[in-house]
């Protein structure tokens, strides 16, 4: 777990008190990618005296974002120190998801772990938001009673949408798949939050790919900072990653690769074009294509037969990776990543999508440097990013949150 | 002329000397974007105290990158200060080029104004890169003895490339109009430098696309930090620019619009790929379209041929500037950018390519916040550019520069 370059150094200025601030955030990242650790041990990573670290550290313990976890274990050279962790209580991250099928919520602590979590299953397709988000409130209820019961305290909420939402990380611009057009989703929440909730809790929305890689890349294995993440729910949603930074494009509507034109006379798609990716890899293509009927278990019916063996369905997942393909081809021309991720409700279909996509590739030499990979996330990843989002904003500016919480 | 955001940052780490350091930047960003300024009116605009300020202008003017212009103005408030202007001597820019047809150099001083320049007609298509660089240097010497009789002393080279180079910024990885692979240009150009250029001097070595695209960022009117710049010499380029800073792919490959795939069954293009958009609007299609033959001259054919309102010729550009359209349709919706730039070689063509272009994004729903423009700086671009990024260097870190001269 390693900041991403610039990002403490963005939010503060250049001055003492600024510098400060980003040393309290580096002293935490540090902690929290490589703890427990003595004093001496993060001074000598972060190239700061044991003085000043002593005097940060201090700060944190007070503050309850680190725990003193007694001496270290024997065996280390020189004088025991005594080692210092993360924290398990306070601050914490609170993610949900507002899907087309379900609504989730749950809590990850500064350390990482996902420590509640609640799930309904709940069709939101064309539900008044209003409805969706008392639902949503209700899950939340439930986490925040489990949260306090743990002694842990939501720093931030952060909410995955299947759409695409405005750079102010608040209004929910369109969300075909839920027939949502300008949601002024923070709004809604705080009107109907749960009086369990910590008043004033900070709200950021998010589209669900961007938060899908941004688990990638935050609790990925190895993955690199330069990546393509694709994935879908019942479009084909993609977030694009560069020099560990999200690209978020202007409006906030970067990594639309559903509507990369893989053929310009192809079928019309309901967003004005034509022959976009999603009309040969968007689940109802697909499932159109492998002569089965859509419905809430769609996907999972599609992996199950493509396992079985059922032709119709493996050649329909080798025509939508073989498209796949081509708009792939278009992105590594233009972004030249490191690396393409399928993850979400992509993922385990991989087996199937995958061959095809990355053969199409190699025949339009536009092989990413390393290839193709399946995300071990899946359809978790958004719930996991949106509350490892606020777990960062924490790290990334310790001062800021004990002053707020 | 602002400081891209971090840029300045991201080179030295957060100490007490690091952060000297990005003040001293400070002060000559501030003075190259609104001098000349007193003390006290530069200490406002960055927001130290003018003690400080008056520090970091004393070491500015003694490594002659400052100079003092004597008392300000009468009429203003309060007691004169004398103003400070970017010295017009000292440290320098140098730029050079590598076309198909034609070699060219420039030296900008800290003030961003050409103080020479120098070009040949050469063609470099097939050449010995030996014998290019023998020829650029022959250049650079004129230029190095106009830079030293104006007081003038190259902080640095950069070389524009019309092709792929890598991480390094140094091997020209492939430059299919050159015919050249794999060419160690700083090698040959340190082993060929002329004795009048300063020993040591660095060098790097950039696609000339990517240094159109940073010439208009930098120097263009109201550029904002988002956008795609097109530009074409033989094939069709592109850069990527997102918040302020090229977006250069992890091999250094981004931005390669020219194959994107317009129509995935589309004709073999040398690449290996079917269907690119060089296929359809490349020079040589486009000249094929229009019943023209290629040649030194033909851009300049092309253009002419079309103000006299040949139709056979405007067809040919309008064909062209729809599968820009296409292949722009698939970049819109990967980034979201806020402009497209249309530069280079296709800056004179825009009046009947641009047309075309727009009409398809908008049929697509993937116009750009802001539309097409076209660069004022058209082929001038990528010399400019480079000649900037070696004055941007100084402007960045003037205290590491003024340790090397």
């Amino acid at each position: 777990m390693t900041a991403p370059p610039h990002q403490s150094r963005s939010r503060t200025p250049d001055t003492q008190q600024g510098m400060r601030r980003r040393n309290l955030s580096r002293v935490m990242y540090t902690l929290a990618a490589e703890g427990p650790l003595s004093r001496a041990a993060v001074a000598s990573r972060i190239g700061l005296t044991r003085a000043a670290v002593s005097t940060l550290v201090d700060e944190l313990l007070r503050s309850g974002m680190l725990e003193e976890l007694g001496p270290e274990r024997p065996g280390r050279v020189g004088r025991p120190g005594s080692a210092l962790g993360v924290s398990g209580s306070g601050p914490a991250g609170l993610g949900a998801e507002i899907g087309v099928d379900h609504l989730a919520v749950c809590v990850v602590d500064l350390r990482g772990q996902v420590r509640t979590r609640a799930e309904r299953q709940v069709g939101n397709r064309g539900r008044d938001p209003r409805s969706v988000v008392r639902d949503l409130a209700a899950l939340l209820r439930r986490a925040a009673i489990e949260a306090t019961a743990e002694e842990l305290r939501p720093a931030g909420l952060s909410v995955a949408v299947p759409g695409l939402v405005g750079r102010d990380r608040g209004t929910v611009v369109r969300a075909p798949n839920l027939d949502w057009h300008d949601i002024e989703l923070p709004a809604l929440l705080s009107e109907l939050m749960p009086d369990e909730m910590p008043k004033a809790l900070p709200v950021a929305v998010e589209n669900e790919a961007n938060l899908g890689a941004l688990a990638e890349l935050w609790l990925g294995e190895d993955t690199p900072g330069d990546f393509v993440h694709v994935s879908a729910e019942i479009g084909i949603g993609a977030a694009v990653v560069v020099d560990g930074r999200l690209l978020r494009g202007t409006r906030g509507f970067a990594g639309e690769l559903g509507h990369v034109p893989v053929r310009p006379d192809g079928p019309a798609c309901p967003c004005g074009s034509h022959g976009c990716l999603e009309q040969y890899a968007g689940e109802e293509a697909v499932l159109r294509t492998a002569g089965l009927e859509s419905g809430a278990h769609a996907r999972e019916l599609l992996a199950e037969r493509a396992a079985a063996g059922d032709k119709r369905v493996r050649d329909a997942l080798h025509t939508a990776g073989t498209a796949l393909g081509v708009a792939l081809t278009g992105a590594v021309n233009l972004l030249d990543p490191r690396l393409v991720v399928l993850g979400g409700a992509l993922a385990p279909l991989a087996p199937w999508l995958l061959p095809a996509a990355e053969e199409e590739l190699a025949r339009r030499g536009a092989s990413p440097a390393h290839g193709i990979a399946v995300s071990r996330f899946g359809s978790q990843g958004p719930l996991l990013g949106a509350a490892h989002a606020v777990v960062r904003s924490v790290l990334d500016d310790p001062a800021g949150t004990s002053a707020t919480i």
